[in-house]
């Protein structure tokens, strides 16, 4: 199970009623922080979550409404008594622009480690999850992010047996590893049957829509992307800001065949975005506006 | 007449239902903010203040919680279409602190200047009103303020005539202009009666209680200042962390004969303050135990 929460759904500034947008996800005892802006450390408060357990914050960009509550959030995180180290991934120069906001931040318990994304895509593994990271399009380089969970197949006791394989190695086996023994050596794969389907979790702000986006985010379980604008008459100041409307979220979620949609990053111009649900709905249907603090558990099927 | 707002009333880290400690003060179409930790712009706009006529923000010192709001601040700024140069008061690194900070805040749209403060007390004047500025004593270097509004004595008629003072510089002499004509020399006094009360505001948090606030606040019409801890048990870990209790903060009320004091910049493990009023009052009766948005007109007597 992955348990998601949109911590805050605000775009370029915070508001009284609305965080600033960043997702919070939690696996195995892991928590995974993308974005975090002034302000999230509070709605990770509202949410009832701990911060000690962020082992990773991924950022999409450095604007500063994605990543200005940085420091109070590594302080936040140290008075939790956290001392492991920290994974910090983001674009080229993230090291930099988080020691340089780190001028109020110095004293605290854990060592901060860096990724620093160059590519166009880059694919690696936190916390037991995959992660796609790739460049979408907006004024500065900016990444989106996309998290999977694979699933094995069910274990096949048939199959074991046909392949002789002794009892006392299927439960290793079972659970991945791969087994030399006496000069044979035992994979996984002769014991389980076809993988099942596992959890993909897609999170993209603050970009134009671009194909990127639909190749990494297809077959989502969810997508939480940007809609800056609902009202269709802003598809031009979309375009200037390098930002979205809520439809062509919409179409990017119909494209890329996602299981449910989660708009986010709204304009401070945008007082009730509820109000172009129905309009956005008949592009893609399992379209939610979302509203800060959404939170879901990811399950396998069945 | 000067307007004061104190935006939060929380030390340490900003919560749910408490801003982090700051205050801003409104005189003549000019708006002076003290301290700006996450979440303040968010406060400011709660109160309904807008941030485009600050043009002055003062730091008491540079713990995260007194600053870390700084970067969206200034970008909140820029968006309220602020041109006028900022001026940003602090202790010595004042600049280089902010410069940092700015890493992802470089894009505004107006001239930030510094004033560093290097003496044990430095008097200067901003947007019309007189500051002393003081060392206090926190763990890091921090200061006091206080803002005073001077007023002039009436104008006396009968004096004006007894110097001999024609009646067409009446009106200039009397808004505070010296003048020279015929090679003699006027001055305000010649026409003006004793002068009056005047305005006087004293600010102090993250700090023991020392004599330079007892000083400084002397006779302050209001004296906003740091009260962490209510339990009476806490002076230890109040002495500890370089904060105070209620108590501490009564006491330096009473010795400075200031008219009100208000409390603020509790800790985050004090979740109901006024549970200590009456203790307090018992020291000090005319203290507020303030909330978050808490304001006052401060108005000339009579």
């Amino acid at each position: 199970m992955i348990e998601v929460c949109l911590l805050g759904t605000g775009g370029m500034m915070p508001l009284p009623k609305r965080w600033l947008t960043s997702m919070m996800l939690r696996y195995n005892g892991s928590s995974i922080l993308v974005d975090c802006g002034e302000g999230t450390q509070i709605a990770l408060k509202e949410k009832g979550w701990s911060p000690k357990p962020i082992d990773v914050i991924c950022f999409t960009h450095f604007h500063a409404d994605h990543i200005s509550g940085l420091p109070g959030m590594l302080l936040n995180m140290g008075n939790a008594e956290r001392t492991e180290p920290l994974l910090i991934v983001g674009p080229r120069g993230v090291g930099r622009v988080v020691e340089s906001l780190r001028v109020i931040a110095r004293d605290i318990p854990f060592e901060i480690k860096y990724k620093e994304l160059t590519g166009n895509e880059e694919a690696f593994e936190v916390c037991g999850l995959k992660v796609e990271a790739y460049k979408v399009c907006h004024n500065i380089t900016c990444y989106g992010y996309t998290f999977s969970l694979d699933r094995a197949g069910k274990f096949d006791t048939e199959k074991a047996k046909a392949a002789g394989i002794e009892v006392k190695y299927w439960n290793r086996l079972q659970k991945g590893e791969t087994i030399e023994e006496d000069g044979k050596v035992f994979t996984p794969d002769m014991v389980l049957g076809e993988s099942r389907k596992g959890l993909k979790l897609t999170y993209c702000t603050d970009t134009r829509p671009v194909n990127a986006i639909v190749k990494h985010a297809r077959g989502s379980d969810l997508f939480i992307c940007e809609g800056m604008y609902g009202e269709p008459d802003k598809l031009a100041k979309a375009k200037e800001h390098k930002h979205m409307t809520f439809y062509e979220a919409a179409e990017l979620a119909k494209e890329a065949e996602v299981k449910e949609l989660w708009l986010t990053h709204y304009s401070p111009s945008l007082p009730n975005p509820k109000a172009y649900a129905k309009a956005v709905k008949e592009i893609f249907p399992n379209t939610v506006i979302s509203k800060d603090g959404r939170t879901v558990d990811l399950l396998f099927e069945e």
